[in-house]
């Protein structure tokens, strides 16, 4: 048990290290050479092309403006000046509604901690039951300010069960004016944008195969035939997993000859050389330049060839297709519809925008999505009670012993007692470490495991498993002791009644581990996020031996985005500990509020300068949000329930039982509510925008042309496009030998596909995997063989656009 | 515990009283004064019109073809002589799907019957343990043929394991087929439909009110807005629940007065005379005919009033209405996709066919509903758990003590041995068997408060309740002793492994209970149900006191209806017991066999020959019969699991714990699979559907116009249009003074209705109450006042037919 002086040190060190982050914070950020590590987000915007102060050559990288260092704590005040909707014009709906989430809890607990330090501090402390009992148990100071203080069987619960109705209907009331307004929100959201390609387009899966009929054909009939005065056309989706995969290995191949090309350069005397076999450790020797030359161009032929394949078999077409209307109200009517008899065929949801796309899942044949969910779920089950016993058994092979017995020369080293102990104490937690660092990344190849299309899915689904992984081991894990099967299987032979006890009696006494755990993750953790360490070092290593041109420094930067999969389930478990001590130890309450605060300033700093959202998903995380406080609200009220029953005050039993019921029945309303703003297009909305926005068919066949074309497609169009002294008339080609064979209906419906939408242009060079390095300097080698690119150059895949007859 | 010969005297005494009712009715039902209870299906179909036999006066009461009584089985093969497609033209799919549950548990326990006297008898039999602890425990015969005689670890668990999952995979199999088939059969039943009113229309509920326009006009325009193509018309819904409250009670005036004429008429000697108080016990004593001829009309001036008060006053206009459309493809749309921003307002389904509507509902506020299904859940909850308690008090009450003081003369009679055992034995147990008597009837008052819309709805929901009650009650309860709640809270205060072992040990010991269950509930209960004692002896009182032409008789028999809120439930309860002994007494099965042929020749027949379906739901409980069985599967299996874990077989858990996932996994499986063929009509079906019926826009219009009236206005309709000699002209009435404003963006948009569909017209007089007899004989009183009619005959509610500009 920790007394007040121990929570005073924490305190005090928590406190000097996040000062420390902060300060370094402060420093770094104005020296220019680190410019666009802290403000990426202007540089992707155009707002800034390079460092603000480049006076001299000291300066580029230093900066010598000695007045701004008095003034390092300025970003706080920069990071609140814009407001919200300037906020969501710059970095989208997600960051803005992600920020009203800190505000959230900011509304939520501040009153709540107000009142319940008001009341129930004095409350607690005048019914010193603790003191009395000091001889049998080891309490500490922080005890006394919480319920265990209170004696059993005392009328003074009723105060605190009042203070649970009370926060409880506070928090539901604040929980439904936010789902309100951010509901709200997204329908202006949506309803202000531009037209995109995602209001007309639906995703279809399940196709089934007709014999004797294309897929592109037996989709084209299907939508003529069943929504004949909306459907405008479709895109096929292609196979091209494997052709990303070599287009991946031509990146990493191509990387590899950069680098080496700038090492020749530097330095001309010495041409870089390496081995062959695995990882260069062994094999012959040759020249790198010519060794990745030659691998490339390999690359390069076998790339065009796996193209040639996917465009001409019919097999590479996918039963998956992006089937676009002629108006909003179609596009909406088809995604909420069901189309077929079958109900597991033609299955139609609305598309997720372009960027947002899993491209590789839409290959998953839909039969084994059932499936694999449930692996998956039954995976993350033994993951999350399971989990220790890997750990346990690479701790037991890790010790000492086992490192002497390896490595019988570290023995002197290890043997020097402090080494022997620190390692004792270091090794053991490694595996743990190492397992915990990995953890979000093995739980996001789950959920891709699972099969969702969109990346935003991938990452809700994600963040519930961590959430889930949270709650037991976490937040349970710490208050019972025992790993978590250990708790599972003592549960199970526990009465249903009996588990909230166990855990309630539990609460009071964790209270100063949970505010030892809020001060290390949620202050010092925080402030470690906005000096972005990684991303620091990262870009200044790449900087120094990848970066020749300002292109290649921008592709350097690493804005990162907002870790939704990670943040989203911390947060949640905030809100868990806020609402469940709000009455057990409100002493806990003012730690949070500290956290929540601090995190909105840092988080807004970051959306506002650094990241760079992927996709925009319109705050489609919100009802997730919403639904864990409220499942944090009805743990909060179990677990009181469990408590205040070892304290004899049995009679209060019947009082908090309503209230989940209630809690349960707010819930439901909400989802009633406000859930199919997040999850379906009101026919009305869709009408209206599309009266609002008249633009002629053909206009929007073109607009959509391209729209949902693999990226993989797209890159190498641009590509081709840039290169002028290579190209050749792809139209022609394109029409002269269509690669499949056109479809019976209307042989003239073959439409020359723009260059993509202007999104495409412009957009963000964060997922390079895909964007070949097309700056001049790097094709010297194409360019003595021009050759390979004419060969290269084959119609991209055609694209089934119908033109409706009455039209013509 | 029985003995096997206990179980044979039962057995006996139930087969003679199944023969005893077989026998009765064989012998009532060739009477030809019974023709009309046993055979009523056929008068209502038109095919019969008086009974076969007429030759002579006796003829026509007694049969006297002696030949006819030596056949007296006869009706067996009768019943299966109709082909299950004759069936679906005769009675409905509704009718014939619910056969195909019998059929369907033939299917599923023939095999296992077999399999398992076959294999686990002699496996039980041969391992003896019985005989060892017989000297503790009291055992039967019947549990030597059970699990319970096999010795703790023994190896043979296993095979009952396997044969767990021999029964679950045969189950599912058969299943999924039936569930595929049910599909198929209510697709093709849909597809083969004529035109009917309600594959146009879909209700919508919570219209919002728009200050300045009344509830009509936010219709039309919200539905133009965002539906021009499709939308065609809409029918107002009128809150004319106190209309339909007089008419009720003009209906029983009217009775009496039949009553009273009809007894004058026999004994011309004596006017008849009654009280004016209540329920005729005091009051003045008055002419009876005079007196209600003065109530009816007292009553016919109110029931005008009311009329014209609905149809002036805009607040009897609630926000429901039945909006109409072109085609099925625009109402399919309509009722599958969400029409507004804010998702509680515009509220679309599908709209029942006009006969299930429940129309008092539709006046329910939608806000009041979420709640009431809140309290309704609370209550049922309370009613299953805690029904003992009103019970045990009324018996306290209605003790012999109580009876001897309030009725001290009874006392010598009370006093005998005889009479005072008999009850003692009986009173205690009537409060019981009342409460049981009522009790389907409370949870339909339950289902209707919770505000559904549909009769078929209301009788699904009334079946869930009623299960949950005998899942609780008669299964869990003869398992385990004590009331529900007793269990309730023993099982709150175990842990959730320790609840399907109690259960688990005491399963096997139940069988006897259970056989003799299935012998009176199903055997002697099914062969009571085909003799039809109730409404024999109603339908000859009728014809002894009221019945005056043959017209009157027809609606003197009362056909019924497969009583589905109470047939469901115990059906299930029967594949429960099968799939919970099939493993662990399998001596049970042949006796649930038995039940299921004979139940599906008793219903067989009375759906060919008595009942008459109110509403057609194209088989939507479906979905809910295959749901319970499968969990009918689970229950099986963690019961098994508890009952081998306290044989030692504990190894075994892992192997059974795979069952329920399994079993789950299929049910989501089946639930993708088929579900939406019971809740969604697929839009590839709406419009094949539509293209094959290429029916004019204003032959629709009119076909729609009266399709959702409220019954009583149609009932007044039909009524003015038998009268002849009082009816004014309508139309012109309506249009010189339409009584609610017209719509204002289409002055000539109200249309004639032309009088009801043909359904209408032909419909059956199964829901009397709202149908006027309007024979002439019966209106002389009517006749005498002309003028009341004339007054009463103002237009019908307008209906707001809009005219697309369009096509004019």
């Amino acid at each position: 048990m920790a007394t007040l002086s121990d929570i005073g040190v924490s305190a005090l060190i928590n406190i000097l290290s996040a000062f420390a982050f902060l300060l370094a914070f402060a420093l770094l950020r104005i020296q220019p050479i680190n410019d666009r590590v802290y403000f990426p987000k202007w540089y992707i915007n155009g707002a800034r092309t390079s460092p603000r102060s480049s006076r001299n050559f000291v300066g580029k990288f230093v900066n010598l403006n000695f007045k701004t260092y008095f003034t390092f704590l300025n970003w706080m005040p920069q990071a609140m000046r814009m407001s919200e909707s300037e906020i969501i014009n710059h970095a989208g709906l997600d960051s803005a509604v992600f920020l009203r989430i800190y505000i959230l809890g900011l509304k939520i607990f501040v009153p709540i901690a107000v009142i319940a330090l008001l009341l129930l501090i004095p409350v607690n402390v005048s019914n010193g039951t603790l003191s009395f009992l000091k001889k049998e148990l080891v309490t500490s100071e922080i005890d006394k300010l919480s319920i265990s203080n209170v004696r059993p069987k005392s009328i003074r619960f009723f105060i605190h069960i009042g203070l649970e109705y009370l926060f409880t209907f506070w928090t539901c009331f604040m929980l439904y004016k936010e789902y309100d307004y951010v509901a709200s929100m997204r329908l202006n959201f949506l309803a202000s944008q531009q037209r995109r390609a995602e209001q007309f387009t639906v995703v279809v899966r399940n196709v089934p195969h007709i014999s004797g009929r294309s897929t592109s054909d037996s989709i084209d009939h299907f939508f003529q035939t069943n929504h004949p005065d909306h459907y405008l056309c479709h895109q096929a989706v292609y196979n091209a997993n494997k052709f990303a995969k070599l287009a991946r290995k031509r990146d990493r191949l191509q990387n590899w000859l950069d680098y080496n090309q700038l090492k020749f350069e530097r330095h001309p005397d010495k041409r870089p050389t390496s081995k062959t076999g695995f990882l260069g450790l062994w094999g012959a020797r040759v020249d790198s330049i010519e060794y990745y030359k030659k691998q490339i161009k390999e690359l390069d032929r076998r790339m065009t060839m796996e193209r040639q394949k996917i465009i001409k078999d019919t097999k590479s077409i996918l039963p998956v297709a992006f089937v676009s209307f002629k108006s909003r109200w179609g596009a909406a009517v088809c995604a909420q519809t069901q189309q077929s008899k079958n109900p597991t065929l033609w299955l139609t949801n609305w598309a997720p925008e372009p960027r947002d796309i899993y491209w590789r899942n839409l290959a998953i044949p839909f039969v084994s999505l059932s499936i694999r969910k449930l692996v998956i779920s039954l995976l993350v089950f033994a993951l999350v009670f399971f989990y220790m016993i890997p750990i346990a058994f690479v701790q037991s092979l890790a010790n000492l012993e086992g490192l002497e017995r390896v490595a019988p020369f570290l023995r002197p080293v290890i043997e020097l007692k402090f080494i022997k102990s620190f390692l004792q104490g270091f090794l053991p937690g490694l595996a743990l470490k190492i397992f915990l660092y990995i953890l979000p990344t093995v739980l996001m190849i789950m959920s891709k495991i699972e099969g969702h299309i969109a990346l935003s899915t991938l990452e809700r689904k994600a963040a519930a498993k961590y959430y889930f992984f949270m709650l037991v081991n976490v937040f349970l894990g710490s208050i019972v002791t025992g790993t978590a099967f250990e708790q599972l299987d003592a549960f199970l032979h526990q009465s249903p009644t009996q588990i909230p006890r166990t855990i309630g009696v539990s609460i009071p006494m964790k209270a100063t581990f949970f505010i030892t755990y809020i001060m290390i993750d949620g202050w010092a953790g925080i402030a470690g996020e906005i000096l972005r360490l990684k991303p620091l070092v990262i870009f200044h290593l790449k900087n120094m031996f990848l970066v020749k041109t300002e292109r290649d420094r921008e592709k350097a930067m690493d804005p990162g985005s907002v870790d939704f999969p990670e943040t989203l389930p911390s947060l949640q478990l905030y809100f868990l500990l806020g609402l469940v001590y709000a009455v057990v130890t409100p002493i806990l309450l003012p730690f949070i509020l500290i956290f929540f605060a601090l995190a909105y300033l840092v988080y807004r700093h970051q959306i506002i300068n650094v990241y760079n959202q992927q996709y925009e998903s319109a705050a489609a995380f919100w009802p997730q949000v919403h639904s864990r406080i409220i499942a944090s609200l009805l743990i909060s009220q179990l677990l009181l329930m469990g408590l205040l029953s070892t304290k004899k005050a049995a009679n209060s039993t019947p009082l908090l039982v309503i209230l989940p019921i209630l809690t349960l029945s707010f819930h439901k309303y909400c989802k009633n509510r406000f859930e199919p703003a997040f999850r379906k297009y009101p026919l009305e909305e869709a009408k209206a925008k599309d009266s609002a926005d008249q633009s002629s068919e053909s206009d929007l066949k073109a607009y959509l042309a391209d729209a949902y074309l693999h990226p993989i497609f797209q890159s190498f169009e641009e590509e081709q496009e840039e290169m002028v002294e290579v190209r050749v008339d792809k139209h022609q080609t394109h029409i002269a030998s269509p690669p499949s064979e056109p479809s019976s209906t209307s042989p003239s419906n073959y439409v020359h596909h723009p260059p993509s939408p202007p999104q495409y242009v412009h957009r963000p060079p964060s997922p390079p995997q895909y964007v070949y390095h097309s700056s001049p300097p790097h094709y010297e080698y194409d360019q003595s063989s021009p050759a390979h690119y004419v060969y290269a150059a084959p119609p991209s895949p055609p694209r089934y656009i119908y033109h409706h007859h009455e039209e013509h």
